[in-house]
């Protein structure tokens, strides 16, 4: 693999500026903002790079495949998403966030980590592979959505559809990272998500808030809804809500030790005066990842501009995720939901079901796992992190579940790299050891004896 | 007073056009939008009509003050605001907001009931009033502040700066209206009002909403801090709050026997499903008029636009209005809600305070009111309704307070006039009634013993 290593330092450059290329091409799949654009952007990359490239319509945006082939019969599959996260709140930005900037050893833009900066570490791990081999020691199949950051609506339909394009011996799914000052995280599932919009209306319009002693007020209504939903200690209070988590194992609780997590920089960096509920250690671990949330994604009634002025709101709104761990389902959580909120007298609390998906955990003993873990330690000197399951969502279920597919999950970001916030980025070094970690898991996994 | 009534029936036209001039000027304080422009129009217009005119800057936007002499020493003031409330939510108006559109037999603006028509109805009477007798039976004296719809910050000076311009021996308050189907409104105080902004910050920056389990979210925060303010009863839980209510005497409720109040056609209007706690009758207007609040104006946090972003909401805030009925001041709502949000272990709960003022109520015995109340029956027909205290807040504490002159107010809107919401209105109609009651409040006015 030096050979490979040394190719990938030699062309660092070319590599950095197609990244910036990419950077610069806005895909707000939320917003509809340049998504044809960045979808055309990927079709002549992969075309450039002797990919067979097909696109796949949705109802949505399109599916953008690629294949490639390589000696023998194995097939390693690439997941990422062209699509990235709105860039408000703008003013926080301190560069651009289409510009592609490159400041102190770090890229700063919107989707530098979140996905464009993982989608093309791995593709020049191709690149650089066949540059020096001249040909690849697997099949490589690419997919590329365009709506992760909406939840993914149409992705569940791929596996469905294109039965033969799905079937692969592993898939590696969008990213990943390390901690600045740690080793890499290789992860094996995610958390599911159930997303919402509650909305109440108590009148067709706003009025003047000297009625406020009669008239109902929409933004109290949602406030009263959303207490009953949690309280201080974050507990959920919704009946049943826990009731279909798995329960955890020893192994389960094993993993913790192994994960590091520096809670002093975490809370440095944010500003922030503590965790919720003073947890720390395997305890913070335990809850960050084994845990289901009910969070407040944003919330919106009534005069939210400068000044002061005296209203009384018709309509507020409140944008609310559960992120579900496994054997949870979103159609469990919203009827929980609906029935709690009927039972606590907020009946005129509308439940708007946004796209979502469930939990799902691979296995640790597939080849797979133990090529990335080998490559991981090779690359990085110092052995991974294993994360049973993230603390986020990501669609790898509607792939792997009912097809048995091994899954595992690196990249090139960190534990600061604000995805989906403002000042995205991640450090060009780390961007670099991505292409090398793809380069040498294609190498091992093509090496591993499937049969076992 | 015949000729006065048959002079402004000729001049309908020129009326209406100087008030659709002054709609299509755009003054909206808190924005700080048309204010120069508009303060110019008013001037220009007052100068027209033979005011001596004098613009008193403040800190903020200027009062323009003007007087005109008639026979005796007689003098009645009338206070108006030439500043208007923002346009949001700008896709519920019907037309555009400052078109001055007449439609319907309404003439829709913003600021045709708030306060614009109120103002011009007021010089239209002084006007007609002269043109039919060549003189004014008293000396007139205008006040038009350009703050009010942001608080009034500056109102509480004038007085103190210029005594000798307050000095009156009445003031015809801002605006008031009258039941589409019912009586016209004398109202002969106001609540007072607490207005603050509610802060909430968390950490430096929003972050992956997949942090939820372990990082603090300033919209939950927010959202158990409000909840503590006031439960689904509609109690304000802040220990202290309604101690230094003035007591309610029989006179008050028998007021309230005197007020009409179209529950069902409000219902309907606004198609609302309810009042608060299931209020009607007496007790509805008792909770209207003689309850103060604790109302959400606004609420923020989060991300807020179309389609979902799982965030983590590093800020959040909400805009509270508490308005206060006579004995309750703002100094001491301010200091029990920093002591609540304490008490609760909300210390992270920032107060903004923004301007507001205390509650006043005038007295029924003066012939100002005598004359007000006898001007109403002849021009409308029938008695009015008398209101102790409006339910809303109007700067009239600070002039009438400490100097005893009394204060009336009426005016040229009604019930479904839409203050301070889309698709402000006033009738066509009680544009013109509203000239005829103040040239007949003038007359009677000028008439009336001061000395009993």
């Amino acid at each position: 693999m030096q050979k490979v290593y040394q190719y990938i330092d030699d062309h660092r450059e070319e590599y950095l500026a197609l990244l910036q290329k990419f950077l610069r091409q806005p895909s707000v799949s939320t917003a509809n903002i340049g998504m044809r654009e960045m979808a055309d952007l990927l079709k002549a990359t992969l075309t450039e790079m002797d990919f067979n490239v097909e696109e796949l319509p949705t109802d949505g945006y399109p599916i953008i495949y690629g294949e490639l082939s390589g000696d023998g019969d194995k097939t390693l599959m690439f997941y990422n998403h062209y699509d990235v996260q709105p860039v408000d709140p703008i003013d926080e930005w301190e560069v651009d966030p289409f510009s592609g900037t490159i400041k102190d050893g770090k890229i700063i833009s919107r989707g530098t980590a979140d996905n464009k900066g993982q989608l093309l570490s791995r593709l020049f791990a191709v690149d650089a592979y066949r540059k020096v081999y001249g040909k690849l020691p697997l099949n490589i199949k690419v997919v590329y959505e365009g709506e992760e950051e909406v939840g993914s609506p149409h992705l569940a339909g791929f596996p469905k559809q294109y039965p033969d394009k799905v079937a692969t011996d592993g898939v590696v799914w969008e990213g990943g990272g390390r901690d600045t000052n740690g080793p890499a995280h290789i992860t094996l599932g995610v958390k599911g998500l159930c997303y919402v919009e509650l909305r109440v209306r108590t009148a067709n319009i706003d009025a003047h808030s000297s009625n406020a002693p009669i008239w109902k007020n929409a933004a109290w209504r949602l406030v009263w809804a959303l207490n009953t939903l949690k309280n201080e200690k974050d507990e959920i209070l919704i009946d049943g809500f826990y009731d279909d988590m798995a329960p955890l194992t020893e192994k389960d609780m094993d993993f913790l030790k192994s994960i590091p997590y520096d809670e002093k920089s975490v809370l440095e960096k944010m500003e922030m005066d503590g965790f919720v509920n003073g947890v720390t250690g395997t305890e913070l671990l335990k809850k960050l990842l084994y845990t289901p949330t009910c969070n407040i994604c944003g919330i919106k009634g009534g005069y939210i501009d400068q000044g002061s002025k005296t209203v009384l709101p018709a309509y507020a709104m409140a944008k609310v995720d559960f992120r579900l761990v496994p054997n949870m389902t979103r159609e469990r959580v919203l009827d929980l939901l609906r029935k709690h909120l009927d039972k606590h007298g907020f009946t005129d609390v509308e439940i708007v079901d946004m796209p979502g998906q469930p939990a799902y955990r691979t296995n640790l003993d597939n080849p797979l796992v133990k090529a990335a873990i080998a490559s991981s330690e090779e690359v990085y000197g110092i052995p991974p992190a294993i994360y049973p399951n993230s603390s986020g969502t990501m669609g790898v279920y509607h792939f792997c579940h009912d097809t048995g597919i091994p899954c595992v999950m690196y990249g090139v970001a960190n534990e600061f790299s604000q995805v989906h916030a403002p000042n995205e980025n991640i450090y060009v070094e780390d961007f670099f050891l991505g292409i090398k970690m793809s380069a040498t898991v294609i190498d091992k996994f093509s090496k591993a004896d499937l049969t076992l």
